[in-house]
């Protein structure tokens, strides 16, 4: 296809790729210049770029003709907008701060996002150590009310650290209440937690949040669509949930009032053909009435890790030992290979020890165990780690479990 | 069939009516005997009693050969049962006691019991004022654990309020917990309730709900398979379940930990294919355990009573409107007509005023409402009742809604 563009210069097809990945500077520069000037979710948005590439997209914004079928005063917004934007600015910005940009298609992209068409983010800004592709692939939403009771707050916490405790990453939306909770119970089992947040990266919100953002992206990871700097909106709240949904396998409710964001990730989830759970509380709280309401209708009710485990863990839980070889040690990335290469033969070992045997931080060492354990080489035991059966049986040729 | 029995004498067909209804008092008093000697639920007494009759299997209790495929060990502990019972004793005390016997097929018996196959009652004892049929018609059960929390008593009262205001019959077991949560809320709403207990029915099992069986018994119903004096049994507890489960058109579990009585109760709806609906309570707490394990199965999870009348009333609650003619006044008893008389023509009454104007007591008002409520008569609204469409318009010919 590319190459093979229309000829008329009105609408000619991608210049970067068939699939819509970038292969040079200029696509990776016009790529991050479109992740200012289109909002997080815009499916023309997303539609224009794979009709045009991202390429021809922003030319047309700096000095082209307005895309077909836009109004001018939309474009006249869109053009302002990519006047004010600087993606090489942007991004040693963000290679400053510890934040990379992951196109999709490229190595770090988790596949499941693609699921979201058109409105697929235009990329990720990361922070923080861990693969997100591979994260994401043992991965649980646990979501609910800013404004939680105790009970919320108990649960959040207390299904964050079964999930963690069973190899499981939680990912939240950094918020106050259930979401905090969940990212904390996950960090205070020495586990896997991401937060998807709804503005860059680099910004901490809320502000409250700031001392728990900056150590989940030394333990884990600290996600989102838009650029360095910029700001939450209510619309960009909403709309990260599907980002949430789309990246796991399942998405729990823990507490939420009617009418409450959560139920816009689970229906989100929901509609992805992702797992839908929520948690029961008295039918006497209002902010139990969200989650009743999804009971009602197709999610399943779990009350406790396990329950979830059985729900998101019907393929994958299982299957590392199901499915035969893993993914062989020579194809792991050199890091992640020596955290493997540092646990034990015939016994659990804590993280730390397993740190000092790989001789890398124990937060590095956490991250690499969670990648390896959505690999199938190892397993949580207690608070230990240790290797699989599949991992210590050396194999033959295997494949990517993805 | 009758009187086509088979000649060898061994095993003669029924000799009281082909549908195994009473005709004589021989009969009325070989079913009452027969309910002092089979346990309830009891199958195979079930069968004798649908292949031979009761008559016959009375007589043979008496003095004639064991019934085929009984151990020689259980035929005497039958018959020594047999030789105590004094159905005729029985059939005065209870008459004494205010207490009726209703064999199945009779005018009041509830045909909804007959899903229970050979395990349903040999018949049942009634006492209060209402029919049984027609409370059956629209009737709820709400059962949970004895030693329920005070946020289990607070929803089963408030839900059992609930479907009184709606004109629903509230079943439950007379228990403490939410048993007597329930009765106490229907009661206190002015509502119909109706007590299935494990015991004779003139003994009032607990003792502390003495008062309260009295004036479920005054203002419903209290009804039981067991003769009069006869005590409880952890057997005939849970085998009580299973007609409080067919009596009613769904079970709401309330509150129940793992292993409750009351999860016998809707897995025995279940199986008859009446609907099953538990109340949420808080993960952490061990007495919704069993409500979550049911709402991890097929139940239905309700937080009001507004949502247990959209379970059950799905062909009964709009039924009587939409189908148009009800059974017609003059099929009616005339306790029910004088009471239906009493209605004024285009307002709501209270139930006080509507018990002068029919020259009876209130409580005997209350129980011919809502027998009217369930043949599509008359409608409650808020405190008062009122004349429904259908009632003020005469009709031609109508048919039971049953």
């Amino acid at each position: 296809m590319s190459g093979a563009a229309a000829s008329d210069g009105a609408a000619p097809g991608p210049t970067d790729g068939t699939d819509g990945t970038d292969s040079t500077d200029d696509d990776l520069h016009a790529r991050v210049l479109l992740t200012r000037v289109i909002e997080p979710g815009d499916e023309i948005g997303g539609r224009w770029v794979r009709e045009h590439g991202v390429r021809e997209v922003a030319r047309r914004l700096r000095d082209g003709p307005p895309l077909p079928g836009v109004s001018a005063q939309r474009w006249a917004g869109l053009r302002a907008r990519a006047e004010r934007a600087e993606p090489v600015r942007d991004l040693a910005a963000a290679r400053a701060a510890g934040v990379r940009f992951v196109p999709p298609g490229t190595g770090e992209w988790p596949g499941p996002l693609d699921d979201l068409g058109d409105a697929r983010p235009l990329g990720l800004w990361l922070r923080g150590r861990p693969s997100l592709r591979i994260w994401a692939l043992r991965s649980v939403a646990l979501v609910g009310a800013r404004a939680c009771t105790p009970y919320g707050a108990h649960m959040a916490a207390d299904l964050a650290a079964g999930l963690a405790e069973r190899g499981w990453v939680v990912v939240s939306g950094g918020a106050y209440g259930i979401d905090g909770a969940a990212h904390r119970g996950a960090l205070g089992a020495g586990g896997a937690t991401v937060a998807v947040l709804a503005c860059g990266v680099d910004r901490p919100y809320p502000r409250g949040h700031t001392a728990l953002l900056t150590r989940i992206a030394d333990q884990g990871l600290v996600v989102g669509e838009l650029p360095p700097g910029d700001h939450p909106t209510p619309a960009r709240f909403i709309l990260r949930n599907r980002v949430i949904a789309a990246l796991t396998r399942g998405t729990v409710v823990v507490e939420a009032a009617c009418r409450s964001g959560s139920l816009v990730t689970a229906r989100a989830a929901q509609r992805l053909g992702r797992h839908t759970m929520a948690v029961p509380g008295p039918a006497t709280s209002a902010l139990s009435a969200g989650a009743h309401e999804l009971l009602r209708g197709d999610a399943v009710l779990v009350t406790d890790a396990a329950e979830i485990v059985e729900q998101v863990g019907e393929m994958g839980e299982l299957a590392p030992v199901r499915r035969g070889p893993v993914l062989p040690r020579d194809l792991l990335e050199p890091a992640a290979r020596r955290v493997l290469a540092a646990l034990p033969a015939h016994r659990a070992a804590a993280a730390g020890e397993i740190a000092r045997g790989a001789q890398t931080t124990e937060d590095d060492a956490i991250a690499r165990l969670y990648e390896l354990r959505a690999l199938g080489h190892v397993e949580r035991h207690g608070d230990g780690w240790k290797l699989t059966r599949e991992s210590t049986t050396p194999v033959g040729a295997g494949r990517d479990p993805r």
